[in-house]
Parts: C-alpha cells; structure tokens; sequence
C-alpha cells in the first residue's frame, strides 16, 4: 500500500470533519426547534432522533477511518495554523470519544435522567437529602470519567478541559486566587456606602416595546437577521444551525426592565461571535468559538463592559423613556445607569450584580475541586456551601433552595463547567483593555451607537479564527500577555469606585 | 450459515425500517423549519444537511442488508396483514431505488434546479418558449425513468405509482373517462342559471379573527394541539415531524375570507388522518397515509363534503358574521352558503369550485399522457391545452400563464402526480356516501359542532391503519367496491341540483 500523502490524508479527514458537523448542526437544528415549537407530545419522538444523531456523531468520530487520519499525521509536515489546529481538535475528541467507553457515557446518560428531576423536587422543597445521593454518584462518575480521559495534576483538569480545553485548574485557581481578595475588598467598600435606588427597573414593562428595543439594540449591535434569527424560550440560549444561522433566544418579564432587554445583548454578543467566524470554518470542526470562556468574553462584553457603560445608557435611556413614559418619566439617565449598575451580595448567582458575579463562581469551583479529590463528601455540601458562602459574601443562604441547590449544572452532569462564566468576565476586561488601546474614542462611539468599529475589532482579532488557536494563544495573541485578573479589577474598582464614589 | 428464520429477518427489517424513517421524520423537520423559519442566508447549507440525509437515506434504502431481508422473506410466511405491508412496502422501494441510477437522480434534480426558474419566468413573461425545451427534457427523463422502473400497459404508469401506489393510468383513464361527461354536463347546466353572489368573500377581513377563527375549526374538528402546530408560510402544507408531531400551515389574506379559513380545513384533514395512525406504525414505512389520493380524500373531506355544507355554515356562520360584523352584517347563512359553493369555469386550478375541479385535472392527465407516449410534442402543449380546456370549459385561457403554465408540478419533474388530486376527491365521496349509511344523523351532528363521531369513523376506517392497506383494499374495504366516479357525480348533482334550482 502508497502511504497516504499529508495532502490526501487532510483532504480525506476535512471530508469526515464536514460530515460530522453537519449532522451536528442538524442536532442543533432538532434541540432549537424542541425549545421553541415542538408540541409537548413530540417529545419522545425527538429524544429518538436526537439519539440517532447522536450515535452516528460518535461512529465517525471513532470510525477507524479517522484513528489514522488524524494520529499519524505529523503537524510538522503542515503548513497553515488552521490546518494544525484541524488536526489537532480531531486528535482531541477522537481520543476523547475513544476513551470513553459506551457504557460509561449510556450511564451517565441514565444517571442525568434521573438526578434532574429529584434535584428540581430537591429544591422545591428545600430537602438536600432527596439530591444528596444522586449528586455523590455523579461525583463518582466524573471522577471515573477523569481517570479515563486521563489528566496531569487534578482530576478536575479533565473535566475542565471538556469546556475551556487547554486550560487546567491549576491556572484557574492561580487567576481565582488573584481575583478573590480583591472583589471581597470592593464588595465590602461598596457594602459600607449609601445604596443607589432601582426600584424603578421592576415598574410595568409591556411586552411588545420590550421585544421593539431588543431587536433595536441587537440590530445596531451588528446582528445580521439574515443570518440568525430571535423567539422565546423559557431558558434563553444561541446555537449554531449552520455558518450563517445563528439563532438567540430570550424571555419577557413585564415587571423587570433588565430580563429581556439585557438577555439580548448578552446573546447577541454570543451571536455576533458565531456570524463573525471566517466563513471558510462553516460546518467544520473549526467553526465555532474556540472555549466557553473566551465565549463568555463575547456576551459579557457588550451585556456588561458596553451594555452597562455611561455612554450606552447615554445612547439608549431616551429610547426607554419614550417607550415607557409612564415607567421611566421621573428617572434620569444617570440614574438608570446607576440602577442597573447596583452591587449588593445575593444568593442566587444569575441574579448576581458584575462585582460579586464572580466570586459565585470561586465558590461553586472550590466546592467542585474539594467533591473530586474525596476531601468534600456531597452530605456535607450545605454546610460547606454555607460557610464558604458566608466567608465571601458575609450573609448565610436562608436556605438550600437559595444556596447549593440553585443550579441545574451538577444535576446535568456539567462538574468543571461553571469556571468558565468567570473566566468569560477575566478574557473580557482583559480584551477590553486592549481595543480601548485601539479605539481611543471608543466612549464617544457608543454614546452616537456606532458599533461596527467595536465589532470589527472583535471581528478581526477573535471572532474570525474560529477554533484555530486556544483561549490561552488568543489570549496573548490579542492582548500580548496572559489571562490576568487585574484587568478586571481595575475595570471594576474604576467603574464601581465611581458610582459609589469610594 | 444457519438460514436466518422469518421472525428474525422481520426484526431486523424492522430496526433498519425505524433508522430510515426516523431519518427521514429528521429530513422533514428541517424542511418544515426551512419554509416558516430559516434566515434568508442559511438557505445553501440547508440544502447541504437535506442532501447530506437524502444520501444516507438512500444509502440505507438500498444497503446490502436490506435486499436480502425484503427479497427472499415469504410473504406467505407472515402472520399479520400490518408485517405483509412492511414486507412489501420494503421490497418496493428497494427495489425502486436500486434500479434508479444515481446518476439519473442526479440529473433529474439538475434539470429540475434549472427548470424551476425558468417556469417561474415563463410564466410571468407568458412566454411558454422560455419553458419548452426544459418540459422536453423532463419528458424524455420521465420517460427514461419509467422505462427503468419498468411498466405493463404504459409508462404512465410507472410515474403515476410513485404517488398512488398500485393504481394503474388505465384504472386513472376508465375512472376519468366516466367522470368526465358527468361533470362537463353539470357544469353547462348550471352556466345556464342565474349566478349566486359572493363578492362578500372579498370584503375587508383583519387577520387576528382570521387566524382565531382557523384555530377554532382545527380545534373543532378535532386536530390535537398537543401532537401539532399551525404557523405560517408563503404556500400551505401538512408535514409529519414524528408521530406526535404534525404541523400545517396557511396563509392570510385580508380580503379574501376563504384562503385562510378552508385552506386550515383542508391541512386539517391532512392532519387529521397523520394523527389517526395506530401509533404503533409511527416512525415506521406504514406510519402515513396509504397513498396521496386518499390523502386529498381526507383534506377535501373536511373542506368541501363537511365545511361546505349546509349544517357546517349554520353551524359556523354566527361567528363568522360576529368576528366580521361590517363586512358579514347583511349577509345571511343561504347567502353564505351559496356564495362560498359558486361554480363557474375558471382558468386557474386552484381557485376552482368543486364542480370544475376536477375537469382542470383531466385535462393534464390527458396531455401527460400524450406527451409521455410521444404524441404530443413540448412546443405544442400550448395549443393542445387550449384546445381541450375549450372542449371541456367553454372558454379559452387568454394566456400561457393562464393556462399551461400556472402549475409549477411539470418544472418539479412531478408528471403523474395531477390525478391523485381527483382522485381524492372521488374517494372523499365514496367515503361521504358509507358514512352517511352509518351515521344518519351526520347531517344535525354538523350542524351542532359534533364532529368526533365522524372523526371516529375516518380512524376506525381509515386513518388507523396506516399504510396497511393500498388505496384500491382500502376502498373496497370501507366502502364494499371498487372506485366509481358516480358517487362523486351523485353528490355533486344533489348539492349544486339544489343550490341552482336545476
């Protein structure tokens, strides 16, 4: 037999690649329709289908074909960045998915059928107990996952690595430990000075002008509705149907300003990042963003660090106004900017203001770290949660509904997933810093809402690669040096020092 | 090699069955999400996923596997009527699909891609020529395609089976041929009266009321909400997603009452008879309708035998003239009635009344079959149409677009699908005539809104079966013979007898 020429062999496994990842985005089309159309007895049907899919994923990605493919070619003999890093994403999950028995990935298929339902009766009646057990298999089976797909120092890296690949725990931990004491302060300073009012945000918001100013604000943004598409669900999410569909959903609280109008921008940004990637990347493996962090850098930018900047408010309170005189006509927009700006320790984290949001995530990873190296036994996560919680934020959960049961992440399976939200805040401030280096003016930009310079930076220096280079090498690349917590909280203790005046 | 027993061949047949419907049911969903939701832009990889599932689909239709458990399983060995269908239904499209050349798929769906846009500007160019050597050449393929397929009298016959399966043009002819004296006859009797108003039709009709009405009578007539959906797109349709899962749509116009509220009746019908089937077919090759004429029976049940009747607008009319008071306020039910039932000769299909309907299908049927056997050439199909639409109506389209070029089905490589439209319509009659001999009443339980009598008798006769049975068993089966076009004939001349005085 000729050995396959470097050449051959790419033009082979970008065939596979192209298959996979249309029967991907085919899957995503079944599981957007289930969360806004389908008929509630449609259900069991569609879990079928997203079964099929989702074995036939699974044997190309471990088809023998694609062992060959992708083990035995040598990155040296590549030429351009996007080729490499298309070898060595399929390297990744054929190894992934190969050392993952079938077995293994059904029980835990069973094990999150079950634990989802007794954690949500777990936390309506505030009972721990009904969860506890379910959560300590869970524990274990990550930990059997871990010790399959293998890890360096911590179990904790392999599950990590699922979401934010390349990155471990020890550099989480290292940039939390940077981050904490230094949100602890601000909170507390903050904590010592007069509240500013936002009562005014959960006055009546109807509806229809509600959904106006959302697709007013995406449009300017630079969502392009041609591409993507906005309905409602009852959990907001994006998702990628194909390289130019890209659908984001939101829902409507009618006494609360923030829900809907800021939802969308967050998606959006989400959005903006999947329209943005290099077209050349469509239905590819490479054609999505490259970790959950760096794309939590994307919503939280235009949700937090423009969404919530003076400017913006400067840009988009009349338009408030004017669709809701009798909700806002004795507010000015300074503050509103204030009132949407509010920072005050809460229990629960998706509530939670820019300043504490992150040590929620210190809390819920530190916990998670503790659960894997056996050193934390699920029993004994209300009582841990509780005074981690009150170490940090100086008030104790009322109750485990409000404290360690108000996610749904360990009941789905997700251990190792929350950090990225953090480091999504981090890479943002971090990449924030750098396009105000760029975009001196950036300010005045968006209190005129010209976007498209923002989004053209964004556009040119993260969203176009795609998956070609890690949130590390993205990182350095964009900012030249590497993920740093200080970014963040100087962006923090300059914004918050001002609005509180400390 | 032990040889394989029947009972495991079945089972193994039917798990290859599951995959290729439930692919398909897959395939569906993305189409139904291509009319009513997909951004413009995500057109071209959607086409990519559709061929991406067609070729699997094709693969497993004609996989290695599937020959020998279709070919060599006796039907003689198999216990119940429902795994003889299974058996059949299986070895039919086997064997369709592997004496269909890939390379003829292909260029069929070439020359259709071409032919579309060409039609589309012939037609409103009125400039048949743009489209004749396109019609030609889907001639000469259709042809060459039954030739393959294979046929006994005429290869009408082998297009005609994709759409009525086991229904010859011979049995089409003889069923026409009886139909047609009939109707011509009904037709010049009732030109020759004075012509009932409904220009009341075309008044100002807002379309919240329009859809809240359409939801109504799906409602009513028993479409099940939970198993379904109505949305909206440019050309109305019914799809099944799953077996719990059966979407319609429709369209609104605003000053024309009966777009929208007899095209919801006639997808319901669809719907209906989608919802009816023994759910232990669904996601199998028996769980849909039999064939497309009795299809159409069920939708132009519904619309026409029910929703056109007497009853039905005593029934519905209050709400009618309640949703509509301005434009519905000096209207009464007769008028109503009356107007919503006028015949006169029309030129375009789709707009035609009962009575007419189905001249317009004889007519292609009869140069489909001229041209399928070479005696009428493409370039003469204008003047052939207009020659025999005179003979049969009276009148002379003033133009191609009018006339022969107002149907898109030639530019879809469609010929041979025309008559499952009149056939519909003559089993929807010979059904009408059996229900009403076992529920006498039908006539006062329409009038009161009480349809779930004849919905039960369409599921117990009908729907539930599936595929179970061809159209030709099914028939005899409900009705005790073969189809005759004079139960069609006998209706019609009872209603229009009464509506015009004849």
């Amino acid at each position: 037999m000729v050995p396959q020429s470097t050449e051959s062999r790419l033009f082979e496994l970008k065939e596979l690649d192209r298959k996979i990842h249309r029967l991907a985005a085919i899957k995503a089309t079944l599981e957007w329709d289930q969360e806004t159309n389908l008929p509630p007895h449609g259900v069991e049907e569609r879990s079928e289908q997203l079964a099929l899919l989702e074995g036939m994923i699974h044997d190309l990605q471990t088809s023998p074909q694609l062992g060959p493919l992708t083990l035995d070619l040598s990155e040296a003999t590549i030429v351009s960045d996007e080729d490499r890093a298309l070898v060595r994403l399929h390297r990744r999950e054929f190894e992934r998915a190969s050392k993952l028995p079938k077995d293994l990935v059904e029980r835990l298929a069973r094990l999150t059928g079950v634990a989802q339902p007794l954690w949500a009766q777990a936390r309506r009646e505030n009972d721990f107990k009904k969860f506890s057990p379910s959560l300590a298999q869970l524990v274990d089976l990550a930990r059997e996952k871990a010790e399959l797909l293998g890890y360096q120092d911590h179990p904790y890296d392999a599950l990590l690595d699922q979401y934010e690949p390349e990155t471990t725990s020890a550099e989480v931990k290292a940039v939390f430990d940077g981050l904490q004491p230094g949100l602890a302060d601000l909170a507390r300073r903050i904590a010592a000075r007069p509240q500013v009012p936002n009562a005014f945000l959960s006055r009546s918001f109807p509806r229809v002008s509600q959904e106006a100013l959302a697709r007013k604000v995406a449009t300017d943004l630079g969502f392009d509705w041609n591409a993507g598409r906005l309905d409602v669900t009852t959990h907001p999410f994006c998702t990628t149907l194909g390289p130019r569909d890209v659908r984001i959903t939101t829902r409507y609280d009618e006494s609360f300003f923030n829900m809907a109008f800021y939802g969308v921008i967050h998606e959006t940004g989400h959005a903006l990042y999947e329209q943005g990637i290099d077209p050349r990347f469509g239905t590819t493996i490479l054609g999505t963003g490259t970790s959950l962090g760096i794309h939590e850098s994307q919503s939280r930018f235009w949700e937090n660090f423009i969404g919530r900047s003076r400017p913006f408010i400067d840009r988009y309170f009349p338009s408030f106004q004017k669709a809701y005189p009798e909700s806002l006509g004795d507010v000015d927009a300074e503050s509103f900017y204030r009132g949407v700006n509010l920072v005050e320790p809460s229990f629960v984290r998706v509530e939670a203001d820019e300043v504490t949001y992150s040590l929620h995530i210190i809390l819920r990873f530190r916990l998670e770290m503790a659960l894997l190296d056996g050193s934390l036994k699920s029993d004994d996560v209300p009582s841990a949660w509780n005074a981690l919680f009150t170490e940090l934020f100086g008030i104790t959960p009322p109750s485990d509904t409000l404290g360690c049961l108000q996610d749904v992440h360990w009941a789905m399976g997700g251990l190792g997933y929350f950090p990225t939200y953090a480091l999504g805040n981090l890479y943002a401030a971090q990449f924030f810093d750098a396009l105000k280096k760029s975009i001196p003016d950036w300010s005045s930009l968006v209190s005129r809402g010209e976007f498209a310079p923002l989004l053209a930076w964004l556009r040119h220096n993260i969203h176009r690669h795609g998956r070609v280079y890690t949130a590390g090498e993205l990182c350095r690349q964009v900012t030249g040096q590497a993920l740093d917590p200080d970014f963040f909280l100087d962006y923090l203790n300059q914004k918050f020092g001002a609005i509180y005046a400390l």
